[in-house]
């Protein structure tokens, strides 16, 4: 696939995202020879400013973020190709002006253009800028084409995602949508199935009878930050829960697809979550544990006696012949004590028929002596493969060994050199890297369904100190099944 | 186990080993408190010397090769126990000469003292002293017990080794009779156990299902030395191949013993030994090489003209439902470009259904891709697991990725600390370290039997250089099956 020229439109082209990474990815892209010849850029603000005002602002974060050197030369280049529009989107009137200033930019080239929208503003306007655009944008003659890319949440429930997902498909086709999920960057997806189908080793051992558990986690050190005004509506099972740890799961327990397509893929993964089933969880061990950190409540633009989770703990069950049986435990969480993203696959112990002598040695050496298949994500990408060895040097002494085949190789999946990935992906069509809406649809009716359950049960949110390791009942909810948590 | 008081003798008293390994193993055990208190030891030599003489000797080989720092006080307090006797033992004298020494420095003990022979001798001597032990030592009265201690060579064919065994047997119980063969010590047996039986992981894949081919080496650098009468008898199928390749054989590829002992284990590797049928290797891939580095004919004590193989590369078939279709290579070899002894498993290749995109990067980076399992044995003890992961930092390359359990800790079996640990089991009375009359004799029917293929199907002799890989044919060998040997 080749890139066509196209015209990016970027909502909120005076925010953070576009500072910290759209422009710098830009700039990265034409340091690469990435961009179409015929690209341009039209930055949306509300403030009056020129073009020229706009693109010294971006400079100054491009010199800031960009992991690139700085090159004023090549830096001309680009900015040359970068507007800027005042105009407000909730009026009718921006989008007629940012009409005319596409055409004029584009006036030399034929009247098909294509458009790349990004709506880098708050989710709450997703909705009406995509039924503006229905109604406000030109439909495009030949073969020009329309795409609109946005970041999560989709909704904050299956009731408000299907709103948007109808106001977005009202005005623009389903493959059109680029739905952002960074956590289900090509990256990670290609780990975890390099992993499962590149060696015969671990696939064969991929299933019930061989696997004790799985635990996924997405853990941050950072507390909300600004985001308040959004995240107390939203709150972890929403934020991170429905999206990454969902899109995690979904990679690591699909059966394996019948191709290597990205549609494959896809369906798979869709499988796989309807598969998941919220009733089976509980088991009397509690199948949900939620926590607050202490502090939350004087966070900015938090509601006062906020009932909202940062923290939050799943023990969800697959039902199906591959997984029956084997506990999935998922968790994620602000203000904790690390940050990190992993997926930790907990082997069965060997059988009962070496209790003799070796089994002895087995239980002197209590818990460490699981086999662990530890696939990395964040900070750095990894894996780490835990297994038992008679310690060297000596005549029948077990010890656990641990090999990690990455420490210095670090690769941030929200980096302004994953949103390289991201738009030329957008640019030439290739929807690998984006989630579609019925995964989406699939995941909320997941997360709906265990929120549910949780109400049902008259579920606490349990207080947690900053820095710790999250509520002590998430621990007892591993403790009960004769398990825990594997940190770092 | 406590280990009784006893009286060593030692037949060679004044050889190599006496001086290199079981001195200085006697003088660490003295250190370490392992010597029974009423311990002595008698050497017996050829040439006329005081006690005193030899126990200068003794201690200037202990200075000289004890991996323990010198320590003349403790020395002093082991060397009033070690005694020389001169003798031959082909003199019916020598054994009555014998007796009454080790009668005298017991005089003070009651009358069934305890006996370990050590026959440090040429292995001719092993029937003939065996025999004029049988007539000539004193039944012990009451509990004292009479054991033996021999090195490999256990004869040079089945019908030598059957009739040194009559020997033996007709002087001593089979469970008196401790076979020494250094690569069955427990490390290297409870090394390839560990890995298989303490984690879940290794056995479900122990099989023709998912296991490709399995390769068994044990090189060295050096040449025959000062061997060269023994070695042109002998040659590397009855000096390693028939012990030690078959011994690291039978441990990997045994079924599970019912129980972890070590009557169960031995039970196991001789049934493995038995299922492997000679006349099923050939294939037309030609089942066995043999080489002779250059220059072997110029070494010392050899036959002029002699066809002794010093190098032997084999593939075996084992005859049941576990391996049945697995070939297993088995080389061994002096003046070659490496030493190391390791076992290989090769897991087989991820099956078609990945073939797209993701089987079109594994061929990219072909021979590089295989799922590998190695045991290292020597020069040190680890485990080396090669696996594929996504190359860290890209999007979608595949890289192999290998780990090394075990630097440093290198833990050589045939040191004087690896003496300590047989002399301290031969005197406790635990066979676990040593091998039995039925394993050998499984062995050598099995060598017998190559033996005669090799002869039946006129097979030759290849020259190699020193330093190199042995002979092609062994390389050609795997080629013609697709495969190669994997070296370091």
């Amino acid at each position: 696939m080749t890139v066509d020229c196209c015209t990016m439109i970027v909502f909120g082209g005076t925010g953070d995202l576009a500072h910290r990474k759209l422009a710098p990815a830009l700039y990265n892209m034409h340091l690469e020879g990435l961009l179409p010849d015929q690209f341009q850029m039209i930055g949306l603000g509300r403030k009056e400013k020129s073009d020229n005002q706009y693109r010294k602002e971006l400079a100054a974060s491009v010199e800031e973020y960009s992991a690139s050197s700085w090159d004023a030369g090549r830096w001309a280049e680009l900015e040359n190709r970068l507007y800027y529009q005042a105009g407000d989107l909730r009026d009718n009137q921006t989008y007629e002006t940012l009409r005319d200033k596409a055409d004029h930019i584009n006036i030399e080239s034929s009247d098909d253009y294509n458009i790349l929208y990004y709506l880098a503003v708050a989710p709450q306007y997703f909705p009406l800028a995509a039924s503006k655009l229905k109604r406000h944008q030109r439909t495009p003659r030949g073969g020009g084409w329309r795409r609109i890319m946005i970041e999560k949440p989709f909704g904050y429930d299956l009731k408000t995602a299907s709103e948007l997902n109808s106001n977005l498909t009202a005005a623009f086709k389903e493959d059109s949508i680029y739905r952002v999920d960074h956590y289900l960057g090509k990256e990670m997806l290609q780990n975890i199935l390099t992993i499962r189908f590149a060696n015969s080793l671990f696939e064969p051992l991929w299933n019930n009878r061989f696997i004790d558990s799985v635990q996924i986690s997405a853990l941050e050190k950072e507390g909300i930050g600004d985001r308040g005004r959004y995240y107390d509506r939203a709150g972890a099972m929403r934020d991170m829960f429905q999206s990454h740890l969902l899109q995690m799961l979904a990679v690591t327990a699909m059966e394996p697809p019948l191709v290597k397509s990205v549609e494959a893929i896809k369906d798979e993964k869709l499988m796989l979550l309807k598969a998941v089933n919220p009733g089976s969880m509980d088991n009397g061990n509690g199948g949900i544990v939620l926590g607050q950190y202490g502090g939350y409540l004087e966070e900015k633009d938090i509601r006062s006696r906020s009932l909202t989770e940062t923290y939050a703990a799943v023990k969800l069950e697959i039902d199906n012949d591959r997984w029956r049986g084997v506990p999935f435990y998922l968790r994620t969480g602000k203000k904790l004590h690390d940050k990190l993203a992993k997926i930790v696959i907990q082997f069965k112990k060997p059988p009962d028929i070496y209790d003799g002598e070796l089994g002895e040695k087995l239980k002197q050496a209590e818990g460490t002596l699981e086999n662990l298949l530890t696939l990395k994500i964040q900070p750095s990408e990894g894996v780490v493969f835990q297994f038992n060895i008679k310690k060297p040097g000596t005549v029948d002494q077990i010890a656990p060994a641990a090999m990690d085949f990455c420490q210095p190789c670090a690769y941030a999946i929200n980096t302004p050199e994953a949103y390289e990935y991201l738009l030329t992906d957008a640019m030439k069509g290739d929807p690998a890297r984006f989630t579609t809406w019925s995964e989406i649809e699939a995941a909320w009716k997941l997360t709906d369904g265990l929120y549910s359950h949780f109400k049902d049960t008259r579920g606490q949110v349990h207080l947690y100190e900053q820095g710790s390791r999250g509520p002590a009942e998430a621990e007892q909810m591993l403790e009960k099944d004769g398990r825990r948590w594997w940190e770092s």
